[in-house]
């Protein structure tokens, strides 16, 4: 009941929905393992997904605190990349085996729900991406998977990652919005505190095996959000779309 | 069959093509027009929309110099709204009149070939804008109007104004690629000549109602650009699609 009036609430008032893509849109552990176990037979595609991934928080750390200028996901992924690649027995990759291989990034697949939900709520929402991944690679995706953005928005737009503040509001300022009329979707609690920090409206998908099916996932509801979803379309059902 | 062998040759190199908009995708003087006749019968449209177009080329060189700071074409149309209503006796309008009006270049219609014309090309190329318009009014103008583009990119994610070398290059560098895998189409030869100088490839759109059945404009070929079209459909005819 209660959670029926607050999305009643946010259909009336919530203009712009701006997506988390790794993890909420697409799989990138499933999509990444695949595409490794078949380029790599015998390589250990869970793991390696998921140390690519590992990597990631402190390469941004270090962008954060200034150690590495402003760096673009791509170029993050790569330096990950060829740091893992001696632990996989796959130091032997040559440069264009590993400029490929750093091009799955751009190849992930959308989970079964998100063009169905997606499409349902472009109907009435604007639909933005608001991702760390750059502007690029979110284009090549999109394209790829079919997701129908109606604008692509990215870190590399504000020149700060996420959780920075500079994210979430510019989302609305872009639009001309109050923060209030804008909701933040993603499948990760710390994105979507965020977020809420600075005002905007929140919704939580549930991606219990973002990480695997060997791993998976608390997807227990946080009393914080707004809207709490097992998935891009239960979104929509909740919105009335 | 010069332009037929410059076509094959820019279907097979090119990958991104970023269209400037205001005349070239969307009816700038005639959306205008209709809706301040409609809105303030006996208002001369016609001079009305023109007065206000104007404006914008000596606006954005004040951003330029360096006498403004950034500013959004959203603030600059609303500067020169303001400058130019007691010429047309509408002085009284007040704030919410001068911001609905000031909206209207969110709510341009686009020429009849747009939509159908982008919709071929995206089957084959990126398709992204690549305009001073800031990226919440051509995010709105794309959702009402139904242009599809792929990604929406503006002067304000490059924080300069066409035709500063760091807008066209900044198309080829968020997609990766070398200036001459990006083409810019557009209806105005000095945006074409700004992108030719950087390495882009160009092609011309002719929209000789630009600026109204008034002021027919010039629309001859100009030998640099490397194909010539009629429309969007006659681009999407040439490069195959």
């Amino acid at each position: 009941m209660k959670n029926s009036i607050i999305a009643s609430e946010v259909a009336d008032t919530v203009q712009v929905l701006a997506f988390d893509i790794f993890g909420t849109v697409v799989d990138w552990h499933g999509s990444i393992q695949a595409e490794v176990e078949l380029l790599y037979p015998g390589v250990d595609g869970d793991a390696f997904a998921n140390a690519w991934r590992i990597g990631y928080r402190p390469a941004m750390a270090r962008v954060a605190s200034g150690e590495l200028g402003w760096t673009l996901i791509d170029d993050l992924h790569r330096m990950i990349l060829d740091q893992i690649l001696p632990d996989f027995g796959l130091n032997h990759l040559d440069e264009p085996q590993r400029q490929h291989l750093n091009g799955v990034w751009h190849r992930l697949n959308p989970w079964q729900d998100s063009v169905a939900g997606l499409t349902r709520l472009k109907r009435k929402f604007t639909i933005t991406t608001l991702s760390n991944g750059n502007i690029g690679l979110l284009t090549n995706m999109a394209k790829r998977a079919g997701l129908p953005w109606d604008c692509v928005l990215s870190a590399e737009i504000f020149k700060a990652y996420k959780p920075d503040p500079a994210t979430y509001l510019g989302v609305s300022k872009v639009f001309n919005l109050n923060p209030v009329q804008t909701m933040l979707v993603a499948a990760h609690h710390d994105d979507l505190e965020g977020a809420r920090s600075c005002g905007l409206r929140t919704a939580y998908i549930e991606r219990s095996l973002e990480f695997g099916a060997k791993h998976v996932k608390n997807v227990s509801p946080h009393p914080g959000n707004d809207l709490h979803c097992t998935s891009l379309t239960d979104l929509a059902d909740q919105l009335g779309l």
